[in-house]
């Protein structure tokens, strides 16, 4: 079974593809490429899994391939400027296509240097974890970390397609997954209620990688992503909300050591901290609250920040946030499960009870 | 004399500001300047020439600077990367504004790093030079040299302003004003007889540096490739009409040594070649052939080709240009003085002809 959304943005309008064995389609990738020269950039997780599998299905073009080594760190100017180098060396032509195989990195890397290239070429995302499946691979950010902050330098350059094979997700380690899952979780919180209540009835099956299961939960997100894209590409306004628990999450993976929490896991216990927040500030139930944190916590997510950072150390971490504005600290929090809004505009003695519970 | 034209973009739309004395009034600046955070990106030799009164200009503003060495040769990653570095150095936010003070080169790479700067912040082009002026200063282009060819790595992005101060070009040497002065007889050989007539009656004193002459041709030269990047923003069709003699002066550029020949001057004896070819298709008279030849040689530009490079060499450097579709070289060709069309439907016989007889 494969779903197919479509990201409405114009003439840069492009579909998402969901399903199991995608890569071995020839037909998905040849219909949006429109000349002959294809790079595939992918790195030494993935390559030996699923490289040869994808160069066989683009088997009609000139295929050339840049294999760079794996992780966050190496998610720099570096590393693009391999692929320039890389295209030019090739001396690939501007209807040339790059083809992302990999995580959130490779995507966002790899959009990036189509970004740039001959000032924008065209790529295609081949997103093989849940996270980049459900998040990092629809919207059209791209870029890289610099030594001074993460995701600096990039541009917004939307890709040719996402194509999303469920079967390169059988080789993600379990933690991984359930750093997936945090984000359909938020999906449900900011504005799809049904799509919470379907997790609370299926994340066993969802953990346990049920084809059914993941199809419709990555469908479901990328849905969701791609309405909120389409309405606010350049992330003005309603984009916002798809921070909820991040500037939490964001505190809590600087204050353990970047890299410790996983970025899911991170914003995991930062909706939890924003239910309660908004338990706090009367705008959320209890309820909404428990049930917030046992589908956290059953979707194998931590659902409370770790002891150690304190609240002093919470509101220092927070204050580097690029949500800050003119010194105020806005937060996306929640009127309901589905419903969320984004406010600078609340108690700050809440604010300071709930991070002294925490810490 | 203050004339003001809108580069219409919708959204993106931006003001093209020209007259005397622009860099003092503080007013042109702050009504396009959002946040409190500017850097003004400069050269060496234009750095002591006007930095500091744009500064006082700026001064209610948090000002900072970068002093980039001059030259062509600095229109790389490297240059781009320190501008990168010191925005982030000095915390530069998301609502900060880059001002470009100089020449192409620091219009371009100075677009580019707002391009990608947080994926995107504010800049303001005060172009120095007259070819800045008229021509890269307008229409978003931005980018970098790479060791395996100019251009290669940028962006599209329209400034929120470009603001050419006539009084700026008092210092530039005679040989760059006549070969920005390529590029208006250009406008009037693509696009705009009326202004290829004033430049046959007006010459003289746009050589001279009259301030009216210098205002009019400017503004009618923005007029001009405002109109057709409002029409083709990406470059797919009209935009490349912009690229007359531009492939001939590209070989010339090379063919001689790059830096040998201003960019202005090749695209002068360049413009001639397309006409001489454009007659001997029969498609342009030969008065007009004269007439280009005529006011190239009274801009001060050379009106052929240097004669060693020859016809094979020709071939040889032109097939590497960017116009090269499927194997065909594509020009720009005049049909009338103000009438151009880009085709690769020619006989090729006649383009031998035409480079045997310069060579």
């Amino acid at each position: 079974m494969t779903q197919t959304l479509q990201v409405d943005l114009g003439t840069r309008s492009y579909p998402i593809q969901i399903g199991a064995g995608l890569i071995d389609e020839p037909e998905l990738f040849s219909s949006r490429i429109a000349g002959r020269q294809v790079m595939v950039i992918t790195n030494e997780t993935i390559a030996p899994l699923f490289l040869e599998r994808l160069e066989r299905t683009l088997g009609g073009f000139e295929v050339t391939r840049i294999v760079l080594p794996d992780g966050e760190e190496f998610k720099n100017l570096e590393m693009w400027s391999r692929i320039m180098d890389g295209l030019l060396n090739r001396r690939f032509a501007r209807d040339c296509t790059l083809v992302a195989l990999g995580g959130g990195v490779i995507g966002d890397i790899t959009g990036f240097a189509a970004a740039c290239y001959q000032r924008g070429v065209a790529y295609i995302q081949v997103p093989t974890t849940l996270l980049a499946q459900v998040d990092s691979s629809v919207g059209g950010k791209t870029g890289v970390n610099h030594a001074l902050g993460k995701n600096m330098i990039g541009a917004f350059h939307q890709p040719r397609a996402v194509i999303a094979d469920t079967d390169t997700l059988s080789s993600l380690p379990d933690r991984e997954l359930s750093a997936g899952i945090a984000e359909v979780v938020k999906y449900g919180l900011i504005r799809d209620p049904e799509l919470f209540a379907w997790l609370e009835t299926y994340i066993g099956r969802l953990r346990a990688r049920d084809t059914d299961a993941l199809v419709y939960a990555i469908e479901r997100s990328c849905r969701n992503k791609a309405e909120v894209v389409a309405a606010d590409e350049l992330e003005a306004g309603q984009r916002a909300l798809l921070n909820l628990g991040h500037t939490f999450g964001h505190a809590i993976e600087t204050g353990v050591g970047y890299g410790t929490w996983l970025h899911g896991e991170a914003v995991g216990a930062g909706m939890c901290m924003a239910a309660d927040l908004s338990h706090r500030l009367g705008w959320l139930d209890a309820a909404s609250v428990k049930r917030t944190g046992s589908l956290i916590a059953a979707a194998g997510l931590p659902d409370r920040a770790p002891a150690d950072i304190g609240r002093e150390r919470f509101h220092k971490l927070m204050a580097v946030d690029k949500k800050v504005l003119d010194g105020r600290l806005r937060l996306v929090l929640l009127k309901d499960i589905g419903n969320a809004l984004i406010t600078a505009d609340f108690d700050p003695a809440k604010l300071d009870e709930m991070l002294a519970a925490v810490g």
